[in-house]
């Protein structure tokens, strides 16, 4: 909580504290959707862990310290009543994410919530944590078509030209989603052949192709290796035309990446391959 | 939207629908954070990229047909007040995560809401985006010591001994925060030394250390490789002392990963660093 040491806070219409008992992740990335809806610049500082009142009153003491020139506001999912209590004490506009949802939902379930610490991003199921990073360390040893090995375990093999996109989706896949996510180039040899790696034929159930404008392709390429015949739009439309030709013939679900975020690619990929 | 035919519901005490414009991701983690507080099973249907209204259509013909045993619970974070106007003549009881705080907030900030499609998930600010593109690259090149190459742009490099958790800490920071996070293993030979790697004592401002139970260690090696000197606890005991006194000869900070799932660890290495 020490941010505004460095930060100009006066830069920012608004001062945006998310207080959390755990990480503070989802609250933060929640909060910042909400204020996506509204024109105003803001500064966020997340502060994690305030799971009991001792850390809750040496917060709320530094809060009340700092001159905001506009009211701050807070966001907060903190669950246990005291810790909470002694938040709501700060000098800002509270947002309660929590608050304004469990009494209904006691309602509608007719259960007493637990207010127990909020757990999402603790270890929890130590079986689906491990799970998870095998699944990252599977993913890892299987970017670029760098193992052959256990290919047979992939939930998923991406292929797609060099630069679409697969790297960052399979380990988001992994990461987020705990799938097994290995990654294939299409190279100008598959193209030459006009066939697909011969390892990823008795894989074709598996494969989720990723292609990408051209024009797009040759600024990422220009990046990596400037003024090369790999990034020149010539031949970055020979790759595509030619890898989404591969894919067509071998009924390979396909996905542009051009304009969609990792996440995006990944949701739109889950929807795909779990219907 | 067809996990339902391969699921059996009524396993279930409830059915949880995630309806969004955007991925969804955010609000599937925000209300498992609220379910968490009752003590109910669930079966969560994330159901992305409903922005229009006959997506929304549709959406609410397919749920109202289905045969819920228990009324299914909808979440949504639908900005559009057309489309969550559908949304809401769906069966279930609705949670509109959204419409609780805008209100408030509109007041708070004199200012109207945008009702614009929850970007929280797209690319948004390109720069930011390739950023966040070119730390995932760098970690990836950065792993487990393989590179010395441009260490010097590293934002932090991870240290301790092998299956501490270098790896997934890495890749989330560089995922998750942008940043360029190297990781380098301490092996028995810099403890045969008494020294760190050479290579990283240019930079130990920049070191962060990770450290885990023997115990632990122990159980992780040996579901890599079972019964290897590598895994049994007598040496894990001894890599993680000299792993821990090397670090504190050089003032490294250092955090145990034992209890710790990766965006706990991240968030403690963002507080640690930026304090």
């Amino acid at each position: 909580m020490h941010t505004e040491l460095h930060t100009d806070l006066k830069k920012f219409d608004r001062v945006v504290y998310i207080v959390s008992d755990g990480t503070g992740i989802t609250a933060e990335k929640f909060s910042t959707s909400l204020l996506a809806q509204f024109d105003i610049t803001y500064h966020i500082i997340r502060i994690p862990f305030i799971d009991n009142m001792e850390k809750a009153n040496n917060l709320i003491d530094k809060i009340n310290c700092i001159n905001h020139h506009n009211k701050p506001i807070l966001f907060t999912t903190l669950v246990n009543q005291q810790v909470s209590n002694i938040v709501h004490k700060a000098n800002a506009f509270i947002v309660d994410l929590f608050q304004a949802f469990v009494q209904p939902l006691e309602q509608e379930l007719c259960l007493k919530s637990s207010h127990a610490i909020n757990r999402s991003h603790q270890i929890g199921n130590i079986e689906v944590y491990e799970k998870r990073i095998e699944a990252i360390n599977f993913s890892l040893g299987h970017d670029d078509g760098q193992s052959h090995a256990n290919l047979a375990q992939a939930d998923i093999i991406l292929v797609g030209v060099s630069r679409s996109g697969k790297t960052p989706t399979s380990l988001y896949l992994a990461m987020q989603h705990g799938l097994k996510a290995a990654n294939y180039p299409l190279i100008p040899e598959d193209f030459a052949r006009l066939e697909l790696p011969s390892i990823l034929l008795k894989y074709t159930n598996k494969l989720f192709g990723l292609t990408i404008e051209p024009n797009r392709l040759s600024d990422i390429r220009h990046e990596r290796k400037p003024n090369s015949i790999y990034a020149s739009l010539q031949n970055c439309r020979y790759e595509v035309l030619e890898a989404e030709k591969l894919m067509r013939r071998h009924n390979i679900e396909c996905l542009s990446t051009t304009h969609k975020s990792i996440e995006e690619i990944a949701t739109t990929i889950l929807q795909i391959i779990y219907i």
